[in-house]
């Protein structure tokens, strides 16, 4: 194993579950908007927003995104685990001051390719805004 | 429809793409850890990655992910589009430094439910480092 | 001086105590992790610290420290005092629900050159779980 | 071992170092301010702080000072590293919106109680805001 490292395979189980909560202010949409050059006008421009369906400027996915790629890559299983696929459905919009708690669980193991899939989502209070699963291969103590 | 458009599902047509190219730099990976909460070692702390299969920091996958949105909120369809799912498979390892292009192509239009899939691959040279299918409302003139 | 201050530096005199009493709750933690990008799971995730040498989750060493400022910023001196340097030893785990009450103590004073050390101790019931002391310059009447 | 870990004692060595970046803005001032109680007016009081020293509001010390927990407790030594103490130099204020550089190296290492100091530094632009050092007790693979 590296010599930082998260979880082992072995170490996994079922329904084990870890969580991160972060408010979306203005600036993060801003440094998103920056450093990936999506600037979809319904995520900088109120005006353009404001007539759109939403009514009013969102978030952008792959933002939120980001908070369930937190989860696994600090939390569950954490460093040393490598991220191979994640799917992603969006379901309700996330508004700039929304909190947003990611959550992730152990749902599948499959100890021959020592990979697990982590169900994933993110609610804002009570609203599920995304879900998806996660695959991940986890260093075994083999 | 609103003045700041992108393309109407009626003027898409299945092979269409477009693509959007960035160098990633070690600014990209600090302001994305910043905001995402992502400190998972391997994207900031050179000697652990160093030492990890990867041999050196990577990039945040879902930072490589934003590039799709890029494309796709901004170019195709282009605004006004509604990203309803994202499947993404990482392939590849993005390090510091590399140029990504992402490229997107309408793959499957559904005239009944005005909804694209979209083709999304990321490459670094001729290396696909990240692909994946995006599911997409988008605006009809009807 | 200016119109909303604490305690001039001739106004203190040695063995003069302030505290302030605050309950750490999930909610504390969770902002903390979000401002400070401080995941480390052995205060978000209660699988991990359930294993862990402190068999739970515990708040953020830097949050309890943070009561101490509290004190000197707001009660003694409190408004108008500069913090120049703390030291901080951390004697035993703050866990969520934790009652922590900081108490400050004016334990030498430097005439000349205007400045207070203060004894700073956490406690949780009869257990210290930080102490340290505080360097603060603190206005003068002169 | 715990299941999650940073560095193990024996994989540390003299020199190495890793480092956080975070643009302190008002929400986390204002956050800060919530959950310490520190409701000092130099944090939050315009007016006042247009009087002070400072002629500008500025960021907590303990909220600078968390960037270095978060250093240690995710990325050198990470997870299963226990916080002993930490001295703070406060040399530089901390303005809203300064970009700060927390940065920590591997300075002292005692094989006989696996105990690991590092020095901290915190800085904006070319300005050291904070300095001090930490020492930790690392897991050993003993």
């Amino acid at each position: 194993m590296s010599p930082q490292s998260g979880y082992a395979f072995e170490d996994l189980a079922l329904g084990m579950s870890a969580s991160f909560v972060k408010t979306i202010e203005e600036r993060d949409v801003q440094l998103f908007a920056e450093i990936s050059g999506d600037t979809n006008p319904i995520h900088l421009d109120e005006e353009f927003a404001a007539r759109s369906p939403f009514g009013g400027r969102i978030a952008h996915g792959m933002l939120t995104a980001g908070l369930i790629s937190t989860v696994i890559g600090t939390l569950l299983p954490g460093p040393g685990a490598i991220y191979l696929g994640q799917n992603l459905r969006f379901k309700a919009p996330v508004r700039l001051g929304d909190t947003v708690e990611a959550e992730v669980t152990v749902s599948e193991l499959d100890a021959k390719r020592k990979r697990a899939s982590m169900a994933a989502v993110c609610r804002v209070d009570d609203t599920v805004v995304l879900d998806g699963d996660a695959l991940i291969m986890v260093p075994s103590k083999e």
